[in-house]
């Protein structure tokens, strides 16, 4: 069986370890959000890309749910010592390598994907893990504060500001231009079914999905997602302040909707939200706590059976 | 008072630390080495100039003589763990640091000399620390062993092969083409007297002397430099071996002719060198071994001396 799954940070890589476990002998591409990436002191980091890597391999802090395990941050310090900005960015000193060797193979010409595939033959996730493009295409938010009406990176918004001010815009400044890494149209074309996890519907499954040809590709297949919205709250994270930013309910009715019948076929929503519907899509209701792997590995379960009822 | 100091990596160092403690009213400008400079995993860096720069700011790894104290590892482990190469040169976290600081201001288009100024910031050193040039300027080595003649990075052959493998050739490649670094002519033309301390005298003095245009202005200087060589042998590194690589016998005889009385004015050696003849040059005998800072200032302090009485 070969799946295909769209993957954020903390929430997808937790469902795609629950995934890998429910279906061991499947096939899993991973198409990972790289909007969210950042240049910090001239490294490229690439966040969600990480977390997914760490979380399959092994070497993710399991308490944090981001970074490495026994993580050291001495290097942080060092630069903070030197007045280097910004400092709201955590990056541990093991994290550092990563992004030296990533920075180091794009400055050699190196795609990311490429980048990406080198890193993983480290930590052998056990998926294939593909960045959603090669080309830049950034999340920048629109926020208005003391200092006006201004766009800032992503994660200015998301980590320093732990989106407290308002985002006024959500745009993936490039999308427009950027294409499909190389393997991500041939994945979603040879699979038999297509698992959205419960990332953020806005940033990460909703990024993805701006990239031309990969909601179009994923429209030919059947696809069943995952309610990140429990109770009209996300599961975990602030998805809540995107949803408001594009205008859109938090509710799992309305990530739903925002998704659409032409993509999705079957949603699994939580027990408290058993009432959505939407004409053309299956909608199952079920527990959605991924309290732990068992119960992540229960979820996904239920996904893939669900979609392979559906094909 | 104004001195101008060329200098290497630990001995330059450590009697730049015994000069300043013997006139600490002078107004010091450094001219440092970067022949040795080498970009490892995308990161510039600068030996000589980070081991005067920590030497004299207070974060030196006084037991090793280059490194910053207290310094842990785990991005070095992390870089062998992703498989990079090099893994011979021993970088520690703290100095990671630094390195990603230069690397990201020389990206920016800063150049060496503007980046070691804002570096020194932190580290206040007491010193101006220039970089003797600005442009690229690297020190190679030939040698010839079972893969063939072949010429290598300097840092390749000292720290890799310990100089095991003998020099046939020491080129610093892109040193007709170097200009001196803004502030190092200045310097010398505003200097009282200029003090060569006893580094290497082929890859850390001779290099800078390489850079068209700063012997010559040295020449127009009182110049006191302290013999780097004591009975027969180097104070400490490996300069015996840079030394047979271009035909000069390890003695503070050869190395006071090869520097030559056009450059030299005064010149200390140690007493069992005191039969040192050159005409033109006034040698004094005197102990040389810095085994502590008490030592390399009394050492430092001749040499002023010397100076003033030959300017």
């Amino acid at each position: 069986m070969r799946i295909v799954s769209l993957a954020g940070g903390i929430g997808g890589a937790r469902f795609l370890r629950g995934l890998k476990a429910a279906v061991p002998e499947a096939r899993i591409t991973v198409i990972g959000n790289t909007g969210d990436d950042i240049t910090l002191f001239g490294l490229r980091v690439c966040p969600d890309l990480d977390t997914v890597m760490y979380t399959l391999g092994g070497g993710i802090d399991e308490d944090q749910g981001w970074g490495r395990a026994k993580e050291s941050h001495v290097v942080k310090e060092e630069l903070a010592a030197y007045g280097m900005q910004p400092q709201w960015f955590g990056l541990g000193d093991r994290d550092f390598a990563t992004h030296i060797v990533r920075t180091q193979m794009l400055n050699a010409g190196y795609p990311l994907s490429a980048v990406t595939e080198a890193l993983c033959d480290r930590w052998r996730p056990g998926v294939r893990l593909l960045p959603m493009t090669d080309d830049r295409a950034e999340t920048h938010v629109v926020i208005e504060d003391d200092e006006g009406r201004r766009a800032i990176h992503f994660q200015e918004w998301w980590v320093r500001l732990r989106a407290s001010v308002p985002a006024l815009e959500i745009a993936l400044v490039g999308a427009a231009e950027a294409r499909p890494a190389p393997g991500v149209l041939d994945a979603v074309a040879e699979a038999d079914l297509v698992i959205l996890p419960p990332s953020n519907p806005v940033v990460s499954i909703g990024t993805i999905l701006q990239i031309p040809g990969i909601r179009e590709a994923l429209s030919e297949k059947t696809v069943v997602g995952v309610s990140p919205i429990i109770g009209g709250a996300p599961v975990r994270g602030m998805a809540d302040a995107c949803l408001t930013a594009i205008g859109v309910e938090t509710s799992a009715q309305a990530v739903l909707e925002l998704y659409g019948a032409g993509l999705i076929d079957g949603w699994l929503v939580a027990e408290q939200d058993a009432g959505v519907r939407l004409d053309g899509v299956r909608v199952e209701a079920r527990p959605l706590i991924m309290h732990d792997d068992e119960a992540s590995a229960d979820i996904a379960r239920a996904a893939v059976t669900m979609a392979e009822e559906l094909a």
